[in-house]
């Protein structure tokens, strides 16, 4: 394999800088050439690309987002579509293609491969965490330590008035940001898409917390349990409690990646290249049990990330 | 002056524990005793106070919030409600009181002087920057280093997107956070409630960095002009550019303090005591022009605190 | 077991506190009392302790150091001190202890269980991960994260004067630390004690990458490797090179635990107060490959932690 | 004025992208072409410049170092080399020249004006702060907040030990880094060059804490008043006191700029290039009482920055 491509798609996220950075070094150190295409399958269809040297990747390490940008191509929904970009890819000579990005991005690249035989390796980086056959997925590391710092200093607030205050993390359909953060935070409750939960029950450990002298509290909540606007109306309705809300949003994708983050995607990004030059396709890199190992991309897309109850029980007896 | 009262009031800010510690131990090296009541003016009404020893505000130099609680008391705004305050003081021996808040706590102060005979000394802390007679008041610096974290992450997706960001922070009537995190921030556009803009112009100059190769842009308003939400939909609506919000909350609040605010807190509050022991009232210590300074609390509830509006200027010539 | 001791002892890490937290609330959850010894074992031995409330470690989650506080209690390698010890516990009515600490500190509660008939659970604390049983130990995300913040601000100065620093990190036995930090950080070479390494082929290395264009570098080095301060001397007398050095010392030991390390701590804390309540004694509970488990006391102690080469190589691969 | 070109000189600073970018953007405003000449003055002499453009310095407002690159060039204090630089910026249509850097490079700039009749406009860019003329310089506030940072870390290691620590900062001659980050980190004693000082009256000092109760210190030394490791072993002699050492080393210098540093070397580096395109020359531009202004470089480079020595008293205080 002489040529590799390589893009970013979906949701940017801590570490795909790392990610880029250890394909591309990883493949060149394998004799191999580098093409990276830009805003990710968008870069194919649109001829966006440029071959990445070593240099290109100097200093990119320490760096939020990605340098080769991302996109959400809808078009490449389409078979046609995609038949069009494994056109452009042979036409470049690219036998081998690496994506970096979450799980709708991965979607794409099975395709792409079994449809038009362009050979794909996925690299799982979204701070969601909510891609099996990883875990945790390169971005999430960064994501919670923002929200942990946001939850810190919310905390401050927070005792100083002797307020409720629910705090609105990322996770449409998964508790995982939620439920680290959460737990690392101290809070008093989570409540995450995965586990019903009762608002009845949240005011009473509150009243409960009171009664043991505890005069301030924090309550994080997944994007997909409910909205912290909606909660905190709540809350004060049935409690009576002077209960502030915070929606964490899009700060919780940038950053500088933590040193979790920038090795977890060095060893992926470069497993990845290793893997496609060795003439492995269709599977993702991922971190499972302590190695970095390849899983079907078939058994990654079919396959939903459990959530760990054990955390929601403990975070529970922590705020005892 | 054998016995000092302190408290905090109004929303907190990072440094307030700064404050206190440099009241207690410059007051106590002077001989005095300092007493310390929760909760702001409600810890004088309801007897909720204690004797503060050295010992005592060791190690919160470094801590957000403040130990001795805030609140926001309504019944202050009666005068029969000051009366009593004012008897409170008296019986415990309190002769003057030190208080630790924004303008509200400050004309709360003012009031109680004048109708009590109780000495005061203001000690500004407020994030807003909002307090004429210090420039900035203590919480101020740590306040737009932590909205500038934000928008050095929102921008990695910014930039890794093409997308243009509505960054919203705190300041209902001023624009001091939005102007001084937006130049830090290298935001292309910032609006404030002191400077009339139009929204038509803010997508022409978005439209100009597009056609120089601009691809992504940060626009930071303070909640007094504008929300995020409005702001970014409108901007979707009249230009087509793809648009996200933010807005930073009650995140802003919190935190450990910076340097500055540590050092100034500390500066402030010991000429507070000093002051205060040495047989002024009615005054409020801040930061003028390099030196600390006591500013008549009439003088200080009267007068608006400026913009630097050559700053907004120089915001312009930098986004260019 | 209606009573059970606490203790953190040797170096200090972050999250020790978070560990605290943990195994108190857990305990008190399940209707022990917990007594916490302070300074390590010297506590036991000068009846230095007082009950833990759940109050008693309210927000302190979020904090470096140890609320406990630690020492290193050398009378403690006597088995005469260590049964005057088991006396005393015995005396105060503890079945059980747990110790939070280093290999140093479970070698001493591993003998103490084994001499006096006292059940005890380890918490392995420390930021070298030098323990067998876990990986990583409790604190080294928080030291490699603040190893990396230092690199980082170092490679600013390396770059802007074509320079080439050492950077010397803990680790007097285990390169860990440096192997971590470096290959987060980007770093051209690591040198640890484990592997042997050769001068001539760094300076080499570093003219082959001034060669390709890169005009500084970075090497971080484990304190038991050699000294920043000779290796930067013999870079410069061997190459030319203009060479810098920066010892990080104990600032690697403090600050507020990561989110990581906190999560860890919980749930390594929680499980040891789980098992010692249900029975177990002479293990230490740790991370193994995504669970948390038990492993005998005398595994850990007789049982090397081993580096991982792998990421070695893969260093050498990045710095290309 | 047509072309105006532009250097870093001396010890990096963060903040001097800042200022690189407020000067480029300034003059392009204003209708001028820039030079950017690498490496400080060499980059003169060895013809190494580029030309900048608005996007060139896109994105450097966020980042420690100087993207043009910075160096000591010894060469320049001959006043034939001062010549051929003359020269060498005449026939390049240079003019006007901003040197941004500590006094050394101002010194540089200074001569070459006088010498060879190019206009020359300083921007005081040094961690330092020993520059007459504005105070603080630019990263100054980033500095110091990197040395709070590692104080406030060891303060969590010395609490835990019950130990004394001394931390060594940068300043040969000055103590501004020791005293601000000293007060901001409540060390209990501050050792400068400007103010002597005994160390049996720290250890006296010491000896009081630990009679009032207070278990761990810090000492904050600047590099200059004496090292970390002998005062250290002195404490230890004279004491008895487990002490410990820090040395923060060029850890200082990089990081991300402040809030506070990103503004001032905006505004600063903004008023050089309007100062220098109006025909002013032989100036500095500084922040001085709340303002920028200029003043000639006679007067910046004759006269010693004054250390505040009511600060050392207050530190003083604030120990007790």
């Amino acid at each position: 394999m002489n040529t590799i491509g390589l893009l970013t798609s979906g949701g940017d996220a801590p570490g795909m800088n790392a990610a880029i950075r250890a394909v591309v070094r990883t493949a060149l150190g394998r004799g191999a050439r580098v093409l990276g295409f830009r805003h990710g399958y968008d870069g194919i269809l649109e001829d966006d690309h440029s071959e990445m040297r070593s240099v290109d990747v100097g200093g990119i390490i320490s760096r939020g987002g990605t340098i080769l940008r991302s996109g959400r191509c809808k078009a490449f929904f389409e078979p046609a579509v995609r038949a069009q970009a494994g056109q452009k890819l042979q036409s470049l000579g690219v036998s081998g293609l690496i994506v970096i990005g979450g799980d709708g991005s991965l979607a794409g690249a099975k395709k792409l491969s079994e449809e038009c035989g362009i050979s794909v390796y996925g690299v799982p980086a979204t701070i969601d965490n909510d891609i099996f056959g990883t875990n945790p997925s390169i971005g999430f590391d960064t994501a919670i330590n923002t929200a942990l710092g946001a939850i810190d200093r919310v905390r401050d607030t927070a005792y100083s008035h002797d307020r409720v205050f629910v705090v609105e993390v990322m996770g449409r359909k998964h508790g995982f940001i939620a439920l680290e953060a959460g737990l690392a935070g101290g809070a008093e409750a989570i409540l995450i898409p995965e586990i019903p939960f009762s608002l009845n029950q949240v005011c009473e450990k509150l009243a409960a917390g009171t009664s043991r002298g505890k005069k301030s509290s924090i309550i994080v909540v997944a994007e997909g349990a409910g909205s912290a606007h909606q909660i905190s109306q709540d809350i004060r309705e049935r409690s009576g409690f002077e209960c502030r809300e915070l929606v964490l949003g899009h700060m919780q994708r940038g950053g500088n990646p933590t040193a979790f983050d920038r090795v977890l995607a060095t060893r992926i990004g470069s497993f990845a290249a290793t893997q496609l030059m060795n003439g492995r396709s269709g599977e993702m890199a991922g971190f499972m049990n302590g190695a970095i190992v390849g899983t079907p991309l078939e058994t990654v897309l079919s396959t939903d990330q459990p959530i760990d109850s054990e955390r929601l029980l403990l975070a529970d007896v922590m705020a005892q």
